[in-house]
């Protein structure tokens, strides 16, 4: 195997993955090495187990959560597959009548293929809850279903994020509402927890996903924050690890790993966010500048409300004319790395179900591109997208839109 | 979090975990740093896509298949998940009558747990498939389970070798029967990889679970082999990595770290058998000597068909009179760590499934103790052992058997 070479240039698809910190690699190394099974009673055993259960401490305390409330998985995909099946069941298993499943209709498909899967294979209903043209959930299409169907509600699932628009989502009235009906709900705060301020007790929500590799941490490991009184059932069975929620080998050196960022991050978050924002001013300006043609997706961050609405790493545009892959790999070449945002499943190109549920045409969903910041980001990195881009932007509508079928790719 | 010291000492728990071999770690660290998520499309993503396509072409060489078979997971109890659940739901799909999933009496608890949940959630009938004393599958109930309900059967699951008494197992005969009926076989090799020779398309299995910290790779990956041609449903669902079967972001360096390990530890396996049948032979000895009333469980490797019928790394004892507890702890006292092979699920102690379905009595069961070799064993491990145990047996066995419930734990 050859190592392959990352060429130098703007990375700016930190929502997609970031790297690892170096105080995350460090502290993975001097894990890796040691023996010791967690769930093994002998001093190699116990001392894993500690290693964990510090871990767990520390991420709890980092979220405001209380630690017999970390359930670590293998990452975020795995604890909203948990969250969405394992709530589903357990509160069915309480009462039979509860199979509808509430989740708005811009969740990740980490979200929205469980609860789909759930339909075919466990007779839930599912309702996708409408967004408003900034991608923020409908309140009012909420306390409705709750209204009618109170007593067939197992759950309610509303990110925290969105990976694609940045839009922040009213966690608090959701919880609010659902609570009112007895009903638990999951957030997905994936995107969220390197950027804005996420506290999982003080938010009410009852279970949240997070993930080690979106705040400089490690692939593969995440966790599912679950209240201890949340009906929940395993998805993966074997050992009984993770109060029996979640077996599997505990990946000790990768636990370690992720709570170390996740503290890490957390307390230099109140500062990048600021950077954060800054960059992203700049990098929505210029691209404003640069194409007035450019739409601006999620709320405007050139207002006060707006800012404060969305993440302050993300910046969403559509190109009206242009394909977004087209877009990218134009980018690609001139050494600035984007995403289109939208999700390509299995090789079949749609258009982002998060931009149509805002509203926003098939035609222009196509010219979509979504750049997004991170820990290393730097004012160089947008200078060069800034300087790369109407050339780009011109060349992509030279080359018009593909007729026919819908283009599109991207990660997370 | 503090650096927990494991004291030095004989490391005789390898079939719970192994250590990380140092070309695993520095594989690991080389792609820790690097951005790049290998769903995205831009040149980072696609250098992160071709670390995983090597990855999967040096797996599937090292282990017989074709890249096209290798699903990577989260490690060897998703892999098992999927086998179960997959298979189950992907062959009931094509014919509903197919409810029956018939199993090993001596599988590990992620293979049995998910079957159990299927009977539980899905409709299944478990089959548990007897064993014979040294706790090998009886291919007579095998067959004539298959004869007598051709139609229903979806799976059957029987692993290559057992993780507490180091049994191999029929795998080729159960599939010479299975695919009589036309009747896809899946193995759990996460204990023979790393000590017996393990072919994928030659065994004629249609599905095999292998996981990277058994084998000197990283915790939390693993893969299933999986023939193209099985139906398989996912476990995980999201953004359809893997061929739509598993999602979730792929674990680059991990994968990779794994991929490395599994090619060092086939290239090593047949020198490093020979060296490890040659010290269990010594701790065998050495252990029956210090004390004839223990009982070696599993083919005796004092024979050639024995030493042919088990594992090399594996010793497994009951010692009549005394605690498998009390054996462990006070053997970790003298440094030496062993395991009682039985699983503790939930911190319910309870007597090992493997002894008892090979006809130990419950009693004996209680005297459990396991001790696995692996690649850094030597021949100081098995003398600190023996020097340390003719004193551990007297003193557990003054302490006697504690009355009332069993007390048994461990890992994997």
């Amino acid at each position: 195997m050859t190592t392959p070479e990352v060429p130098a240039g703007a990375y700016l698809d930190h929502a997609a993955t970031t790297p690892m910190s170096r105080a995350a690699l460090e502290a993975y190394v001097a894990e890796a090495g040691r023996p010791g099974n967690a769930s093994s009673l002998h001093s190699a055993g116990r001392a894993a187990r500690r290693v964990v259960e510090e871990s767990r401490e520390s991420v709890a305390a980092a979220l405001g959560a209380r630690p017999s409330e970390v359930i670590f998985t293998a990452g975020g995909t795995e604890a909203d597959n948990l969250a969405i099946k394992g709530i589903f069941w357990g509160r069915r298993r309480q009462d039979p009548r509860r199979t509808r499943v509430l989740v708005s209709a811009v969740e990740h498909h980490a979200v929205l293929d469980p609860a789909f899967w759930l339909a075919g294979h466990a007779g839930a209903e599912i309702v996708l809850l409408p967004v408003d043209d900034d991608g923020r959930v409908d309140l009012a299409a909420l306390r409705a279903e709750l209204a009618e169907h109170s007593d067939e509600v197992a759950l309610v699932s509303v990110m925290w994020a969105n990976n694609e628009v940045g839009t922040l989502q009213p966690v608090r009235d959701v919880v609010r509402l659902a609570h009112q009906h007895g009903v638990p709900v999951h957030t997905d705060a994936v995107q969220a927890v390197a950027q804005v301020e996420v506290d999982f007790a003080a938010s009410g929500v009852d279970a949240m996903t997070v993930t080690g590799h979106k705040l400089g941490g490690p692939p593969g490991v995440g966790a599912l924050l679950a209240r201890r009184d949340l009906p929940i059932e395993a998805v993966l069975h074997g050992g009984g690890q993770e109060r029996g929620v979640r077996s599997g080998t505990l990946d000790v050196p990768a636990i370690r790993s992720f709570a170390v960022a996740l503290a890490e991050t957390v307390a230099a978050r109140p500062e990048r966010a600021a950077t954060l924002a800054a960059l992203r001013d700049a990098l929505v300006a210029g691209v404003r500048a640069a194409d007035p043609e450019a739409v601006l997706r999620g709320p405007d961050p050139a207002s006060d409300d707006g800012a404060a609405a969305r993440l302050p790493g993300n910046a969403h545009f559509t190109f009206p004319g242009a394909e977004g892959d087209s877009l990218l790999y134009l980018l690609d070449s001139a050494g600035v790395q984007a995403s289109t945002g939208s999700a390509c499943q299995a090789g079949v190109p749609q258009p982002s179900h998060v931009l149509l549920a805002m509203g926003v045409t098939e035609l222009d969903a196509r010219g979509a591109l979504r750049f997004s910041l991170g820990a290393t980001s730097t004012r160089h990195d947008v200078d060069r997208l800034l300087a790369a881009l109407p050339q780009v932007v011109e060349r992509a509508r030279a080359a018009g839109l593909v007729t026919g079928g819908f283009r599109a790719g991207g990660a997370a």
